[in-house]
């Protein structure tokens, strides 16, 4: 029989369709995509060499550069302006003010987060910080996601290991309805429920993936989809920035172990990436933890999802997190 | 600059990509996929002649059947149990009570909606009708979701034309924060939102793409995507199964005029629709609206949609509708 499962830090429900899981080894990729992929090719605008063919640097680490920021050629929003909100009934619209910027994560074109030095995963977090504080700096901007698209089945048109950033002059309702839900569980249980849920996974076992001082890696016990990973830090802070220079230097080992057992057991499947932060300047909450989630691209969404929001997995969580452990760098 | 828009109805932004919007032709795709598919197929599950392959009928139209319904063989949710729950910190999880039936629309495996006489649609929208009316009667149902996977890039297996049900224990959570929504415009406004949206769009008229006595589709000023369209019922109607037999007559019409602008303007892409009805017996409401919604799989999603719960739109709602509009049976 199927199962339900909620997770309690969304309250969001999932169905794991237990008759009809695949074993975690079903789901790696048959074919690695990268794996004749150059260490250079002339029409990529991220290679080293090539910077003429993006704007110029908004930031950069090391000379020569070891990892840069450019804006998007293409943003989803863009300009410094102050955002201007019309409404007339159905007409409800605010200029696309906001900021959209790439982030090169190393010059070379093969290289992907598992095969970096620990250094340059370093630099790539440390680059996530500044970028994140020097946006939420801007008067007009509420809201800042850095997330990245890794994989021809993740939505990217570029196949150079690169991450986005997009500031935004708004909170979106999906970010705003995770938020009042842990604020309601707080105001209830005087507890952060995602220092709850640490404590509780920790205490189990089953789903820890990889767990270090200051960083734990695991499978959520209502995981929306296969290997759906929460990165999350054990103590408690909201918002992105509040992360010390220790914990960077963490973060970076355990982010490079998580992704060298997803690259080796998973055969370097698709995956996107997204630092799921409080809005600016909510970093005092004591009710909301920021952290990374991942997302593999080995199944489809499809018409139930839409129209539910609820998600089908068909992987146990227990499974995969034991599946992950085996691997190892 | 891009836009910022907000859909009225549910609260949700989304980004206009003005500058890199495609026109809507650039959409349509190069090949239809069902060009070449045979009027039966041995191998298929749905076709006439194969029904051994399927469990029995729970309900059908017509001897020999027009329209079948059956368990789905893989249930998402199976059981007609008392859900029961199980709570403990981060260990949340209920028994998988809840049905799942496939409706199989029609005998032969190359007939599509738009392809359908009237008839059959009206005698497919009068089986969504009695499917939702008796999975609500279950007593341990609560919410019940009709929707429709169609072709290779919306998450089907099975190519031959066909719906699907799922009724379930609870009701989710986005579905909970959708009625909350609407409920406190209705509170504040003393209008029901998607009422509103109505009259507002059937005035400006610039996303209307079919219009009939009683059903309107449009495509939302807050599109999400591409073609992105709400089939609405113009009277105020909560819970789905509110319709009455003439506006199951008119719905037919609608739906298929609909559909062959789609098929015709978009050759034949893939795309998921879904009925928004109230969860089970909260007819009465006067804020929330059931509609019909299609999306179509255009484009993808990726790690931003996935941080924000936005989408960013790649065309222009109303191109997108005025394209439509000069395509017709």
């Amino acid at each position: 029989m199927p199962e339900l499962r909620k997770n309690i830090a969304t309250n969001e429900w999932v169905i794991l369709a237990i008759e009809r899981a695949k074993r975690p080894e079903e789901f790696s990729k048959k074919e690695n995509f990268a794996a004749h992929m150059p260490a250079h090719r002339d029409d990529c605008p991220l290679c080293s060499g090539n910077e003429h063919m993006t704007p110029p640097d908004i930031y950069q680490i090391g000379k020569p550069w070891s990892i840069r920021v450019v804006p998007n050629k293409y943003p989803a929003l863009s300009g410094g302006q102050t955002p201007k909100l019309f409404s007339d009934g159905v007409i409800q619209t605010m200029n696309g003010v906001g900021n959209h910027e790439v982030i090169i994560e190393i010059p070379k074109h093969n290289i992907s987060i598992p095969m970096m030095d620990n250094s340059q995963i370093e630099n790539l977090i440390k680059t996530y910080y500044a970028r994140y504080t020097g946006l939420k700096s801007l008067p007009y901007i509420k809201h800042v996601i850095i997330f990245k698209n890794y994989g021809p089945e993740a939505g990217t048109s570029l196949e150079h290991s690169h991450s986005q950033v997009i500031a935004m002059p708004i909170v979106p309702h999906p970010v705003e309805s995770r938020l009042a839900y842990a604020l309601k569980y707080f105001e209830k249980e005087n507890e952060c429920v995602f220092c709850r849920m640490i404590k509780d996974e920790l205490k189990l076992k089953d789903r820890i993936v990889v767990e270090s001082d200051n960083f734990v890696a695991l499978i959520p016990y209502a995981a929306n989809s296969p290997f759906h990973t929460w990165l999350m830090p054990k103590r408690h802070m909201s918002e992105f920035d509040e992360i010390n220079e220790k914990e960077i230097k963490d973060l970076a080992r355990v982010l490079k172990d998580y992704l060298y057992r997803i690259c080796q057991g998973l055969g370097n499947p698709s995956y996107n990436l997204v630092i799921r932060s409080s809005p600016c300047g909510e970093g005092s909450s004591k009710s909301f933890h920021w952290y990374m989630a991942f997302v593999f691209r080995l199944t489809q969404m499809a018409g139930f999802e839409m129209g539910s929001g609820m998600f089908i997995n068909t992987s146990l969580p227990d499974n995969d997190a034991e599946y992950l452990r085996d691997f190892s760098i």
